[in-house]
């Protein structure tokens, strides 16, 4: 029996994971430098996954019921089983208190706040242009159920969010202005991140989505290259800097 | 000549300032503990009086032309004037380093980001149950002026944000709603304020609204009571703590 926490993450075809939400606790636990072993888990089989390992549900069903969602991780040290990104970087500093710190003193509140005004502002409007995309990278037996889960929760296909054509320029526009406000917001902290010059978790967040865009995209893709060069290369360079983070276990 | 600050403010019938937006540079000013001199100024005046002074624009009207708002400062020491509550709590910070600190090192970033997402969150759904009481707290030429300029704006009248009647409850729901987030994470700085102990900026522009609702509702409404005892009493006791900054120029 191995003693390193376990990370439950959901997989690409690329061989890395898959959703923003599990790649900020990649993120973080290699910002942390905290040695954990990943443990693979296609979409329809998280439930089971949770209930089994006693894993809290995350949320509530369209029915009432509750949902399971990952990153959820289990650490054998302290015996415990942690879902949801955010309450697992909180243990993760609480636990593991050596090191760097992903909310340094006094600013949890804030970088809470400042996930929920990158969601609002950048990410509502980063999902529809990649969503039909994002499955193409899906197993099969995930990309089925992914689809079939969300089409029933909004009504419609997946390809009808942002169905190819002009409007697809309009929708790029539009995660173009609200990444351009966030860098705006950035760049405000005198340094390259969003606490100046050393990285704290309100990046990883950040860099979640970007690296999700381009595992989806590709790295060679014009829509990735385009977003490197944003904002006069700020995104290119945010995530060269990040980058080291993403790496997978060893 | 006197060489103190000059604070241009939108006067209620309180004779207290009217505007949330200029609160959070009375608050901020009371804050740092600079001194300054309130000049009252009509809502129909701001334009002249800041074309006059040399105040920027802060954005852009419908036409296309320019459009000025208060707060606004003028600074005799750098013979500088400044307008937008956020820059002006910049300059502030800037010009006078000394005493209490609206912005804590590394933290701008993240403040700025925590007024959107607190925008987004409560105050969206703040104005349609306030914005008809609150130009009774005007004076007749601002309160014209007001209606005027913002029913061409929205296209409906001011009565029809929020009717009198069973819809009124759910939008204080909301209210109520929104509050409790932003309360949930401001809990998690383990402080009574958004960095913990001690108040910032952020603080100071959330108090702003509280000050606006309790002058447009008066302090002894049920609405203001209820307010002061959401989240077990969270929001009374934050303004009874930020509640000295409110008051007026010496």
């Amino acid at each position: 029996m191995s003693d390193i926490i376990i990370f439950y993450d959901i997989p690409s075809v690329n061989g890395t994971g898959w959703s923003p939400n599990t790649w900020k606790t990649r993120l973080a636990l290699n910002f942390k430098g905290v040695p954990y072993k990943t443990v693979w888990v296609e979409y329809p089989d998280i439930e089971a996954l949770s209930k089994e390992i006693g894993a809290a549900p995350t949320g509530v069903k369209g029915d009432g019921s509750p949902s399971y969602t990952l990153p959820t991780i289990y650490d054998p040290k302290t015996k415990k089983v942690i879902s949801d990104s955010q309450d697992i970087a909180e243990y993760l500093d609480a636990t593991y208190p050596s090191g760097p710190t992903l909310f340094p003193k006094g600013t949890l509140a804030l970088q809470i706040a400042f996930q929920e005004a990158f969601t609002t502002t950048a990410l509502g409007s980063l999902f529809p242009p990649l969503l039909q995309e994002s499955i193409t990278i899906l197993n099969e037996k995930s990309a089925v159920y992914f689809r079939q889960t969300r089409e029933a929760t909004y009504g419609k296909k997946l390809e009808e969010f942002s169905p190819y054509g002009a409007g697809r320029n309009e929708h790029w526009a539009k995660v173009r202005a609200g990444f351009s406000t966030v860098a705006g917001w950035i760049k405000k902290s005198g340094g390259v991140f969003v606490l100046g010059d050393s990285p704290s978790y309100a990046d990883l967040s950040v860099a979640a989505f970007l690296v999700w865009v381009r595992s989806v995209r590709g790295a060679d893709s014009a829509d990735y290259k385009a977003i490197q060069a944003w904002d006069d290369g700020f995104w290119g360079t945010y995530l060269a800097l990040l980058d080291k983070y993403t790496k997978p276990d060893a």
